[in-house]
């Protein structure tokens, strides 16, 4: 068992190409034990953004706080907290802040089988 | 891809044999086309817990809001809003509100295979 406040976590740039002012903390992982799926929490700046990507694993996302949008081709639904957001395995997705106040979310992936 | 608010989607009283003020909002799962994990978010009102229990599943858990008690046979480790809780496989476990304010986490679990 492990409670620990997710600050506590160290926090690294997230550096892949495409991605500005973003950062992650690996909360819950495979070095926990955690076999299945594993637990990030995301901070973005004002500005901020995640690549523009698609992949074949889905995301599981809660907005802890602030506010942004998320890019889908020609389309941008905006989304604040408390929203929970499901992008499904190969949908092209960015989180963007397009506020002036940080914005903070979980997201889940499944690990590499 | 979805977008909600958690509070747009239904809670339920978790009326498993055990539990005491307790509800279910299950915000992501199967029917969203979530083949691997669910996302829910629990409310226990104060007093309130989840059974005391073991299952072959892990847990994956994020206070959003609150303060409670994760017991564990003897023992009774406090958390509060933003701790990060993994609880592996087999480890018996309960969710508890000793507090009074309300109580709120989300819970993530792999779906049976």
């Amino acid at each position: 068992m492990k409670v620990t406040h997710y600050r506590e976590i160290p926090r690294d740039p997230v550096g892949e190409e495409g991605a500005s002012g973003i950062t992650v903390r690996r909360v819950i992982s495979e070095k926990d034990g955690a076999d299945n799926f594993s637990m990030r929490v995301f901070e973005v700046e004002p500005g901020g953004y995640s690549p523009y990507h698609n992949h074949p694993w889905e995301h599981e996302v809660f907005i802890l706080e602030g506010s942004g949008s998320l890019v889908q081709g020609e389309k941008e639904v905006p989304f604040s907290k408390g929203d929970v957001i499901f992008i499904p395995p190969g949908e092209a997705h960015q989180m963007k802040n397009s506020s002036e106040e940080p914005l903070e979310f979980i997201c889940l992936i499944p690990n590499p089988k």
